[in-house]
């Protein structure tokens, strides 16, 4: 159960409250008459609770799960105890995070502004925003309605935020338009000056960075992430696109929708990101290259050139990701022949 | 010496204060009347500092050391310059640890709460703590006695800190629960979501992540790192862990007792590290793995299995580190005869 | 055209003041009575703009620009369009970084200081700086003149700034001396305890880190890096050096003048990294190696051993970097016949 000292608990719900939540069809022991007042992983949960399965590995935690109710794929119905009321859909793990914010709602923010945030005259707050304290919003920052804005967060002079966004604490922004149902997590920095200098033997002149970051509606941006501002384009971030923490975004650089891009990912400056792409973690992408929409780059790799739509790559530099595991055996073999 | 203008030095210390401090047993030169004001290094020791030798490389550094006091283990006694009194120990970076403790000592907190600090009434806060200017305290937190809390940081609703913690500035503590002795550097991020999506085609649902961040006793976190909450169990750090700038540490990752995660390291959900490993810089660590007690985990491996206890491995994907040098000699080789 | 909403351009200039600011010789089409108002890429340039030409895979897009001026290496101008005004100068990236500059002029900073920043009285600030809301300056520290602090930046006890730095929002500053032109980003911590520690089956023994962080004339920080100050010694950021965000550097680092880090490098402890060194992104180089000047660290390498000057490397264990590009092609020839 999550700890009371940090989370209260929504519901209780009975299952066609919850069947309506899930989206899915009411199957296995008729629990009518029972409230269900948590959500539970399959070994915890109890005769109160709803729990899900969403991976083969854990059919048996399921068979033995106490669960009173479970969210699963009909082809693992026959499979549930005896005492046990079934949710059944195509999207288990989508189910189960639409129950488990039904019973963790958001909370709406509250119409306050702390008397120890700084805010310039000019600029504009929405309807019931909370602004905490230690914030300082610029001249001419606009904030939508129903914004949070986390303590000691910096909005700098000119920032649009849109409706329903929820800045966190000690975040930078500058030089940048966000939409609707942006997430920004502690620590992010938004629209510095990208990496952009005229190199050379007597030292390295800097370049004014004269764009902007675009980030669009739907995005979540991890802990301590850097999105840097375009040079004269703009940097822009696609909606959907969920960015884990510690990742480095240049300048120029365009991602499409529904990324998933995951921690200390770096991409360099002007390359494009397709839409649900995935980089998983540690990633690196070199500059000016086309990342196809669907391609999935494996942990550590290092691209060096374009890939195409639907393309899994791994390795460093980049390759096939087939090619690149063939090559590691290989490799191991002729390793172990030499030391015979 | 250390600049005056950001250290002042404690003592001076004779040298059987300084064989107690250290632990360790008085050889060589009689100095007993003498007074002893500083550390130094071997190659910048004068005959008033105390100084130590650790690794073979410097013995040269020591036979010409002008240090008046040095902490060697017995077997460089011989080597000993005969104008030097020594301190004789089985571990003379602990021993010198311990006088350099001495010399610089911790200046516990004074009871002070800034004026610009904003506090809740429900928070609780322990004795002789020193709360800086901007911090911002949430409703239901406790902090303990002697405790240390920097300029701007954020310490939201219910977090818990123990005795004696350091928290520098700029950082940001949610949904934790934090022991004694803890020391969190600038820029830090601890409890936010963890990076859960249910991901499909029409876009990623975020899932409520319910869960903790526990930090045990002694533990050190190094700036800008980050540590996500847990999904519903928690995220933990044991006893005695050091981890260094810029670590990621994901949701439900559960770290033991006096590991060495070394920066840029990055470890992936529910993955669980044994006591005593030590990861070294920008490796990166698969989620839902175990890696046994004692494993050295080398720069920039990517490990994707379970590392046994005591294993050192190496390379991405990661090997024993014997097999990995193995092929990489054996690669270089292959493509120097293709050269002919 | 640059956004209104965040940028305000100077000028107009006419073709001679452009000249005087490039550095550059008049040539093309004569427009000695025109004004240029400003910077654009060389696909939206108009004839009111000044573009640039400095690679060749844009000399397409430089034959079909309708920029009014251009500014180009000589080598281009009988591919000019015949409309077109020419700067030429060898160094093209360079002459437009100047004319941007012009156009987009720091704006030098407003003598302000926000009633909201909190600085102890011992504190001295110089002539004409601009500190911004939140920001606390502790006791003694130094900041010269025209210098900008930025929104709840923490500046420590004894810290000293040159003049003319721009210290970005929400930056911890501690055990560390900044000459002048020093641009430092929001989030970068610097000065915080190196990760040094006494280790042993008992737990890891902190050993006190005595050192400062010393940073050169016109170096630039990126957001979110983090350098730890010295053990004993300092750690330098020698004039003119460039380093990204994410970056990591550690304790005893000497990195000397005009270098470039890009992100997410991590520099191990006591390693010196000469002038004119490139080290590209998520490149990791171990402790206590010399890295010569004008070496070229490949992004992710992994370098364990000395590089001489001017070596290219790449790969982990990083070697020369033909050799790794080989050794990658051989595999793949040898995995290809290895399928057959």
């Amino acid at each position: 159960m999550p700890s009371p000292r940090f989370y209260s608990v929504a519901g209780p719900f009975d299952i066609h409250q919850l069947a309506d939540i899930a989206k899915a069809e009411i199957s296995g022991r008729d629990v009518a008459d029972k409230l269900f007042n948590d959500v539970a992983p399959l070994d915890q949960a109890t005769t109160d609770t709803v729990s899900f399965l969403d991976n083969k590995r854990y059919v048996n935690a399921f068979t033995e799960s106490k669960a009173g109710v479970c969210i699963i794929d009909k082809a693992y119905a026959d499979k549930a105890p005896a005492n046990m009321a079934l949710l059944l859909t195509p999207s288990p793990y989508h189910a189960f995070a639409r129950v488990a914010q039904a019973f963790y709602p958001n909370h709406p923010p509250s119409d306050s502004i702390s008397p120890h945030a700084v805010i310039h005259d000019s600029a504009k707050i929405g309807n019931n925003c909370t602004i905490d304290a230690g914030v300082v919003i610029g001249d001419n920052a606009e904030i939508g309605n129903h914004c949070r804005i986390g303590t000691n967060t910096v909005i700098d002079k000119g920032v649009i935020i849109g409706d329903n966004c929820d800045i966190r604490p000690l975040v930078t922004l500058a030089y940048c338009e966000i939409s609707n149902n942006v997430i920004i997590h502690s620590g992010v920095r938004i629209g510095q000056d990208g990496f952009g200098f005229a190199m050379g033997p007597e030292g390295h002149l800097k370049v004014p960075q004269l764009g902007r970051v675009i980030i669009h509606n739907n995005v979540e941006i991890g802990a301590n992430t850097t999105i840097d501002r375009g040079t004269g384009p703009d940097t822009v971030i696609g909606a959907g696109t969920k960015i884990d923490n510690l990742v480095q975004i240049a300048h120029n650089v365009v991602i499409g929708q529904n990324a998933v891009i995951v921690s200390q990912v770096g991409i360099s400056g002007s390359t494009e990101i397709g839409d649900f792409a995935v980089l998983a973690g540690q990633a690196g992408i070199t500059g000016h290259l086309k990342i196809g929409a669907g391609a999935q780059i494996a942990a550590q790799s290092g691209v060096m050139r374009d890939i195409p739509s639907g393309m899994k790559v791994g390795g460093s530099p980049a390759k096939n990701v087939r090619d690149w595991l063939k090559e590691t055996v290989t490799l191991e073999k002729l390793s172990k022949q030499k030391r015979t």
